[in-house]
């Protein structure tokens, strides 16, 4: 996708039946949208449609909540959930922290210059460390701390903020706190986190000591949507670094950041450019 | 795409306009084909639209003879081409090689196990070295010696050759001669080559030399199709392989053929799967 | 490592002491050995240090028996155990297959090109399909067919074939069969094995239909030394390939075996030319 | 190397000679310097030999003086250029740019982090677009514009800056200016560049439009010891990304800044590192 002259995008995804790329084409060509690239997978083994379509429109009136109403009527038919992105869209994120840096340092750079086409209009940490870094991006930086017994409020609070701030999307850049069920059933398909592992290998705490101890050869990041099966809800990117045996496990760990930071910006990338599809405990990733 | 239940393969591509995606969907639709995948890509520099579909009919009576008639009235506006593979296609596929096995060892390896879906009718060869393996692999060998002198000649028996099999590709799996204008100009489009570098550095003998004497921390390999413009045709696949200091120009050597052979295959699986469209000095490449 | 002129290789390895560098370093000085490449590790977790050398003897007769001799006066005060490998010696190596061809394959081509200097002087396996591919080789192929009631019979076989061709090294290439603990310990640290995911991650039975339903984007492969822990020996090499959603079981299988040759064959690589230590559940590796 | 008890670093390099090694590893043992890690490489095409060792004094009164003077008298006979690097040192950096800010900004963060053990006195631009990042990090940005005419006295005040801060590196992190060979001699050895391409492809201005124009499936980055020949110096580091048929030059462009800040970052930690030997128009890189 070319960087000038962003294209709309048309998602789209339903069960599968005869016929659901024909309604979504045939609908751009009558109302005179020009396509530029097209992916469509169709699951054979859960029954599920999937696409994703960049387009210009050809006329300069091109109005979106008409397109809207008018694909509304086709779409009815195949049970379709749909989804337009304007040119211009920036999606709101909210970043949740704690002491690491390195992902939110990654997110910050990526999205100042231009390139990860988010607003961030918040970040949330469990600790006062990063306040001056999200000060110096001029981002609003709210400390809630937590404890087993103020839990239930703190998540209270950060879920009014994900509301106030209008998020679309919350990233747990290595938030080094486990969230509610209930926590997670609100953001449920909107909250990303980074586990540093090549889940589900490594699960639960310390991973790369455990790397060390099985003497691995490859370390690696999962970026993931949330859910209430801690480190194990649907994939959207893996990355891999090799390390060797003079990798003690704090190299691990250093080593390991980076490829933390590459895999949770991917995979907010894709998401916000429309090209994660979540369905079940799978996603479909249309990649760049 | 699965290797069980293979689907039919639709490929397109042509000028750009409006409505190119629609007339190939459309169809599809109203003849009762269920599109599994579909990619499609419409360069805006070129003004070129290509589009590959994968696709299962609904019907058990598909016929591809009807199925091409009643589409080619509708590309016919189009001015588009178009190719309908049928999910038991087997590409016949003339490959030609010096004295270096291990392109064709491989190629040998992953037909044998039906990844590549290919037959291979002939093996040329200038020289006879080679004439074992084929002959394990129960493949006719075709040794024909070249000098300056029986260029013309010898061409000619290979063009004779790529004929008589019925050949759609020519695979140069290190063929350590030119060809003449004349020869690449009658295999354009389906003669693939490989290059031992990352064209288009170190063009010309000896790369791997070129590259010690550069000091290089990777190696490379590059698949394309062959044309009159020596190393220069248009690129299908490349891959690389990282090297260092110890390695010298014969460690180079040998470390390169690792990612000649794996470069090749690939760059032949997505010629043989109809992934590339080929378009002036580019390609459009779908992959897996 | 220069495949013409090939080095000599020294390993050796003990406990950590001052000055086991200079014990090694300072004989080879003397005895008029010059050194090309050294890697030398000292783990100062677990307290061992490993050592490889590299060097060309400038004195036209060299001894080798002289040369243990005179070097084992100075090793014993390190309680140092060491291996004098000659640039011609080609490791014996038994192969172990079932039905899969694809790491027999890698390893037979790397074998008959010299990349592997190894001889292979047999072949067994409990099924009678890869005979044929054994026979093109000229290597002897045993079937030794196996049930509960014949395994401690057939395993007594396989040792005494071990034992007959004077191997030095057992590569399970996708043998399908799990070892006794017995004979996991006469091989102890003389067997490779290949595991077709990114240990501990999927370990047991269809890895890949495993990965398939946690929907993973990488895909992996593992080459372990044989113990009797069943999929927990000591890795050696790992290696993977990115996927994604279009990719079913069936293709994860497929694109998997590519990976599972690449590493295995590295990993063989790796303990022929004595670049692996083995020290308790880990390995030092000095890659080239 | 942990980062944790960071060890000295001895680096030494001369002409190929018997007993280099031994007159390293023997001073070591007899100064009671424990060995962690070796690595030694003699090039036999070019006659020199270069060997890094990591060690750890076993007696608390180690001194860095008389460590180099009494090794001077053994080194003497060889020939040999070494250097001894202490485990808290920090290389004094002095970053060049221009208007891009991926490959700074990726080297003050892991600056900030304390993964590269760097301290950075001076940041040195033709333009004013970055102080504000320079002043963040508390680090003083001198801006010295540039033309033909003032070129001379431009490079003048960027010496002399260079002096004044007691720079032993000079890192060209997108800096587009051709410095004079008057300017490269004096930085030679101690000055990288980062081009964004495989050297030696692509060189020259605009290697990302070259690139699209040839449709090359992978592009990359260069870093390089600068020296008087353009974009020629001995490779340090070299990096590729893979790219396909939807990229436009512009796409090109932005992908590339990933693989070019990695590249330099990992050119730079190998130089303070000292993993880096630079013989003639080669190096010898060890890397971690």
């Amino acid at each position: 996708m070319s960087r000038k002259n962003k294209p709309w995008i048309l998602n789209a995804d339903c069960p599968s039946q005869l016929g659901t790329v024909d309604v979504v084409t045939r609908f751009l060509a009558e109302s005179r949208n020009y396509v530029g690239e097209i992916h469509s997978f169709d699951d054979k083994e859960v029954n599920h449609f999937s696409m994703r379509v960049e387009f210009h429109p050809l006329d300069e009136d091109f109005d979106a909540e008409q397109f809207n109403q008018q694909f509304a009527e086709r779409a009815a038919a195949f049970d379709m959930q749909w989804q337009l992105t304007a040119p211009d869209h920036k999606s709101r994120v909210a970043i949740m922290v704690s002491k690491y840096d390195h992902c939110l340092h990654d997110l910050l750079y990526h999205y100042r210059t231009g390139e990860l086409a988010i607003e961030i209009p918040v970040i949330i940490s469990n600790h006062p460390d990063l306040e001056d870094l999200a000060k110096w991006h001029g981002i609003p930086y709210h400390h809630l701390p937590i404890t087993a017994e103020t839990k239930p409020e703190q998540e209270k609070q950060v879920w009014e903020l994900v509301q106030q701030y209008d998020c679309e999307l919350v990233v747990l850049a290595r938030y080094m706190q486990v969230l509610s069920d209930d926590l997670c059933e609100k953001l449920s398909g909107r909250a990303i986190n980074i586990h540093h592992s090549l889940l589900p290998g490594f699960k639960g705490a310390k991973p790369y000591h455990q790397a060390w101890e099985k003497g691995v050869k490859l370390v690696g990041a999962t970026a993931h949507y949330v859910n209430s099966d801690l480190d194990e809800g649907p994939i959207i990117a893996q990355g891999v670094q090799a390390v060797d045996h003079s990798h003690y496990p704090e190299d691990l760990v250093a080593k390991g950041q980076h490829i933390e930071s590459l895999t949770l910006t991917r995979a907010v990338r894709y998401h916000i450019e429309k090209r994660v599809f979540l369905h079940g405990q799978r996603t479909v990733v249309f990649p760049d």
